[in-house]
């Protein structure tokens, strides 16, 4: 663990940057990455997870000459400018290994038959006459026009050659990267075990949806945004429910549920109050809190507890989702691949609806919330408070205005995130 | 089901639309969005799945007016332009129901804690002298700076009032949609029952991944890239293997694997060659072959089998992934609300590493592959030919060029979907 910044709220010039926390918690959770982490699984339960080694294409894709259409194989040199009439061979199946064409022949072939040796192009059967299939029968021929060597041939290998590298380490495999692998003729394929997440929201003032709400509490939104986003990403979540405000509780919650977890992660408890029961389950934990010069998602803990690597997230609803997009899945997409990182995208601002400008701290890099439109634009939801959850409902970007700018015209480029 | 189009395969101007197609999909799936599909479910097992009825909010978010800030709640008209010292009361932590604050009086509150009655603005701590909470006892002051009213208060209903409209139905539920939900207190949500569809590849030709790989075959990969892609979309699927080419055995296979699925899905035998055993296999079916105007993907078979919707798409991997993209999936998220639809984004062409132009035939609706680069261009990744999957696990999206288009220059606009 580096060295706590202890900033006050608001005073952002003593906070710890975005890169440089998204670096602390890449170190957090850096041992995940271990090559004792790795598993064989089968294809389809490697969907959303990432190759621990690069893979070389064990054969050629296609695996042999094929044919692209439905028509006649031939050898080229066969047919004059005028065309030709040759002799029907029996037809090949996709599937089958065939026989060598002959000079003067032509074998009826099916799309991804074997191309027989001696044949270099496939003519189409509308360009034959007849335009159909013959019945098998002594004698037959068919009238054919000139065609190019190669003509509607998929060479061995013009996918993948045997050797070459299909795919790199840490690829996230989604169903494309399932499919090559499939083709390869893998059934099974190296990952990283899945992340274990043990996820417990803190405060005295939540309830669980379904209980009746008593006047100052409000129900626990952070448990179910996280625990979805986590799963979306790939992640393993165990629910402790919420915690209390008492310190010891905490920790005993901690010590029961977090055992076999590759990580904690807690909401709330962690700014400047009075009463911040994370901070102090962790007092004498070798975790720090600190501040971010980001906006929401400012105060921020990180450590271990008990040696199981721990990140304390703020207690407001966007903060939480911010946290987590801004820290811990770059992290795991740089560690191991998986979760795919997001794509940055540029977009125009609408403001439309909003004030004629975007200000933002530029002490802080702010993260708001929008809708990417169709036509490369994107309208912010709501403002900048952390506790808009219908906003962010409405939302399908993150919005990104780094440190350093205050001020954003309508038509201005931003980076955007999809969700 | 509507007039069979029997077009042979290049013969575009018989095909069927890309649209028309879509809304035949549509039209065979109807009976999915029945209301005797909907289920009760618990939050975290709705991730993905969409809403049956729009719904209200039950109750105003956030419940009551509360604090932004760690600070102290006062009445604003106590504090004149040059600052005032103010009683200390009882601090008032985030959950707990506040007496109501006298005039002259300033209470310790947390953020998210209820601004007690009397009270109408906060003060952040950093801005009070002494700048941090003091042990609660008798006859304390505190000084603090005037401040308008509203201030760091977070009105109730700020994020959405009871009775707005929280999400509309057909709604995906993503992390923010379940976390909104479960901010209005609710536990469990109605959505769709999860589509069940049962997967079968044809062909002789193909071969289990794993399996040893005669002359003349090739491993199947569209089962694991559908597979893939339906999971990902939220669909369960049920793999029935590879059928053979014989006609018996692939209707004895529907016949018994087919029985309780939602829709059935074969790739392959849908073309125009000899042995097309899908074809052949729902010679008494109400099932049409035709070609759709689309490249790749063209051939298709759509109608039922013992009444169960039925969906034939060609056989190689592009072609497959096409299809699921272009008419299954949009049909689902028309007639369900998931999975979401596929956002469509402007790009910018970036044909280097190719010619010059990019080449259409304009009678088909062609689907390219294709990285959409953070700048806005989008890459192509490999030809046109559908049986390039390496190409395809190499793609961020999917790259649209219509019908009637032929031709497209570096830096010309298109319509990417994002994979």
């Amino acid at each position: 663990m580096t060295t706590a910044h202890h900033a006050p709220a608001g005073k952002a010039h003593n906070a710890r940057s975005v890169a440089a926390h998204l670096a602390a918690v890449t170190d957090l959770l850096a041992p995940l990455a271990a090559e004792s982490r790795a598993e064989v699984v089968l294809l389809p339960d490697a969907l959303g997870r990432a190759l621990v080694h690069g893979i070389l294409a064990p054969l050629n894709l296609p695996p042999f000459a094929n044919s692209q259409m439905d028509g006649y194989a031939v050898r080229s040199a066969d047919i004059p400018d005028g065309g030709a009439e040759l002799r029907i061979m029996p037809p090949i199946p996709a599937g089958s290994s065939p026989q060598p064409l002959g000079p003067g022949a032509a074998a009826p072939i099916m799309t991804g038959a074997m191309i027989p040796a001696g044949a270099d192009a496939v003519v189409p059967i509308e360009k034959a006459v007849p335009d159909h299939f013959l019945p098998e029968g002594d004698g037959r021929v068919v009238s054919l026009p000139a065609t190019a060597p190669g003509t509607y041939v998929r060479a061995a290998g013009s996918d993948i050659a045997a050797g070459e590298r299909a795919l790199a380490a840490r690829t996230c495999l989604g169903p494309a990267q399932l499919g090559l692998l499939a083709a390869l003729g893998m059934a099974e394929v190296e990952v990283y075990r899945t992340v274990t997440v043990l996820l417990v929201t803190t405060g005295d003032e939540v309830v669980e949806p379904g209980q009746a709400l008593p006047e100052g509490k409000i129900y626990d939104s952070n448990g179910t945004l996280l625990e979805a986003a986590m799963t979306q990403a790939g992640l393993h979540v165990r629910r402790a429910g919420i915690s209390t405000d008492s310190p010891a509780e905490l920790q005993a919650l901690l010590r029961t549920e977090g055992r076999d977890t590759d990580l904690i992660v807690t909401t709330g408890g962690v700014s400047k109050g009075a009463y911040e029961v994370v901070r102090q389950a962790m007092a004498e934990q070798p975790v720090d809190f600190l501040h971010v010069a980001m906006q929401p998602g400012g105060p921020q803990g990180i450590g271990t507890f008990d040696g199981v690597p721990f990140l304390g997230f703020p207690g407001n609803p966007v903060s939480c989702l911010v946290s987590f997009e801004m820290f811990l899945r770059p992290a795991l997409s740089a560690l191991l691949g998986a979760p795919a990182p997001r794509l940055p995208l540029r977009a125009r601002l609408d403001l439309d609806g909003h004030d004629r400008q975007l200000t933002s701290p530029g002490s802080k890099h702010q993260v708001r919330r929008g809708n990417l439109q169709p036509d490369g634009t994107v309208r912010l939801e709501g403002g900048e408070s952390s506790h808009l959850m219908h906003a962010l409902a409405g939302s399908n970007v993150l919005v990104h205005i780094p440190e350093g700018v205050t001020e954003l015209g309508a038509g201005e480029e931003v980076e955007v995130w999809m969700l």
